[in-house]
């Protein structure tokens, strides 16, 4: 398995799906598991440390201490997914400010599929045909945009 | 001993004294320990599992995941100190927004006094002299105050 | 009876019922009233000198004076919650960033369920029953997380 | 005396003193005392409930409850002046963000000088040789800083 | 008449109905318009220069220039209602944050009744019948309030 | 004379020798005057409707209505620029959240540079040899910065 | 061609919209384009280079980096348009806070109308026919706003 | 070559440095280079295209655009470090709230540090030796935690 995806909660499962649609069209294999830094934090590190993944995503919301959690728990790379709530700020900085020594690396808020698509980019390092498939699939992006020009 | 007291760095150590200040004028009994929820997750976790504190008191500043990570180990009464620094509302915001089943009592911001006096009012529900003790502290800050007046 | 809760306005029941739903599953005796800190700041003082509750929680929005009020009148543990509404840091900072002397116990945005298991917490240091009524709560709790797992 | 004046604490003295330059200049008659709506609200109910001031001024930072805590009190008008911080927002937003009922005018971040200017047009409107003298006083900052422009 | 009210927009007419509710309640006389500090500058200073009003109420949104333009034109008291919107903070700190020397009593977020009753407040200074009608007015909400409470 | 800068306050110079600077380096003719949106609304009505200048730059800080009120009186392109102080946000939201109809061209922070920069582009829709001008100082700043690569 | 309108995203229309029934009123020649900083730099670079309008519009949301992007193609001047989200500063300190060299004109949230109205007026500092326009537009904006008036 | 480090300006250096300081430690090729998204697009870009970099990180403040346009012109990874000035929420955002299509990796404010750590994970992907440096990197962090515990 490539990618490790953990929810903090079943309520985040929108914002996975972003990431899902996007892992499935690059045919990159993944498992999502529901696990929370503060629920079941030993559930979390079993997770993480059995896990034979090349790189986590953590989407969580509030206080989102799962991305560091699972940081702490591997030197692999951890993407992070802020979920929006009432306050917005709160997840977005939760994940961003880590302590030095326990990188994360924090996408958009609700940007399940940029998450999809950074660890993609991670697993291209390795992998020279994800990187052309991240071509071909910016290529697309790119004339969709251009065909949706309004006038002239 | 009755308050287990953890610092997320050593560099927290100025608000840990404020702490520190206010336990030693009450006679309580405490310990402190620097252990990182991000950095050292077992060690962490060690500590609070083997503890016999009644309280936590978790001071980290950031992303402040510390509080929270206690609070995932135990099922005491955990208290969490946001420090300063050049955001302030990511450490009070990654305290203070706790998903639901896992409370953390949030204080001030770089408010140690504060963790201090919140400790020993928890603990004076089973030791009501701690309780005439907090009366007592509370009628000098009011004598003080008063004296400050200016005019009149 | 154990915990007393106040709510700064009738709007605020939903939060309380928040509350409620747990202290009725720990069988915890409890009562409620509606009184503001700005409104009715003497029926206020009267409530909490009066009261022979262990734990005081505070429901407020807006600049949320409440939970400091109560913490003025009383050396037991008051435990704060933030109602949301159009700002929701107004309410935050307000239970949050209290002067050195008065602690509150700042729980997150709308959390009335936190502030009862905080305040159960509070109460399991001198009654040990309650901590195991908590590990199993928080047993169960970490069961349905697993159970939630979509793969693998 | 006309204008009561309170501090939450004896630190917020500098901001007092910018109200007390303009009151001086005035010739208004006040008062100054030091006051904490968590602290000593017994003793700041006091303070309110005896002074025959028309208008009250409360200074204070943080969790600034005090302008709130002195309306409570009396229905005369309240003047509430944030006092800056490391965080700001907490003291502009807990003087404004007043629930219905309980109105405290809010003045600009450490704006002692304008609590002062305040309360002077309250007075003014049962007073109108005061209207003449803000008017003059008025025309005088005019002046000054027309004086100011640099070229032409 | 006493009280001229000024809304920055015919948008903001929900806001100035809870003040008219209030007025109208304490048999005040008042007046309301329509005239925006960015659209309709002169006239503006004409209504506000020509009003024998006591005392100005502002409510505006956005970059909320309107009561400080008001206060730019009188010395009377003026107080400002910030309008609610997507992002809150702007109307809010543009009302309270006014330079030194031209004060604006700011009160809450669409808080247009508080508007009400601290401009009757600033009217009580100089009639001491309004002043038994605020107490009145405050005993009744207090009456209210505690009937509310739900247990006990 | 092509620009007309008003400055808030005298405090605000500094951001406004940045804006010199660069209308020197430009050979733009221009003009600066301190006058207030609040404390001297007349005179900058008078300085406004008689310049004969092409483009404004207003400079002021907090609850910052000068620019704004500089474009309610002419419909000449108005730049504002928010200087910094405590909130910071308060200044920037004050000049870019205008409400529809009278537009503020909002720059950055303490960026009078920036403001002299868009004057002068404004300039140049009518003055082709200040868009070469434009051109020359533009490749400096690339020059100037390509020489900076520490490596390489 | 006069103006030339970018959007980030074609989700921004509803913005765009705005400026395009300004610029119709006013029979301003325009054209409007979907093109992203992040997903069609070229294609964006190309469009910009090749434009022989005067001024540009860039509209865009969340991270909004395409009014910047414009910038740093052209030395003529740009007008950004933050787009509403869930977080909104986001869009607003994007585009405001521009690093010294490259200006842009920051307009309000959502506020494609101004975008609009302030690229009028930059076309009439070479165009004084528009500027008889624009008074013309305000007179009837002010005659609108004054009719509205409720009472009196 | 493995990382490409680029500054959007050279006052951008002390955080840079504490990424090298960790790069050298690692013993990992790297390159800096100044090169801004605003004032050196086509700069930018070249170095972007030609470099066989792996990774890149970019360093910026303010409107932090530079490690968003880095993504643009490269389907590999990109790091972004938000850097702190008078706002710091303007760069923290501008950085993490990328659309949909083109992700950066933010990681906290001047944290350069962790920049290069996340760098080293993601180069680990394909280098299992550099996860070995990684793990033996954390222990020491971890034991030099452990010893600084004040008491016990």
């Amino acid at each position: 398995m490539e990618i490790q995806i953990i929810l903090g909660s079943k309520s985040d499962m929108p914002v996975a799906e972003k990431t899902q649609k996007i892992l499935d069209e690059f045919k990159i294999d993944y498992d999502i598991k529901v696990a929370s830094a503060h629920r079941t934090p030993d559930y979390l590190k079993e997770i993480v440390e059995k896990s034979d993944a090349d790189v986590f995503i953590g989407i969580a919301g509030l206080s989102a201490a799962l991305p560091g959690s699972i940081a702490a728990h591997t030197v692999k790379p951890v993407i992070g997914v802020p979920v929006s709530g009432k306050v917005n700020l709160d997840s977005i900085l939760s994940i961003v400010q880590m302590p030095p020594g326990i990188p994360v690396a924090g996408v958009g808020l609700d940007r399940g599929d940029n998450a999809a698509l950074l660890a993609i980019q991670i697993l291209s390092v390795k992998d020279p045909k994800l990187k052309d498939k991240l071509k071909k699939y910016r290529e697309k992006m790119k004339e969709k945009i251009i065909k949706k020009s309004v006038k002239g």
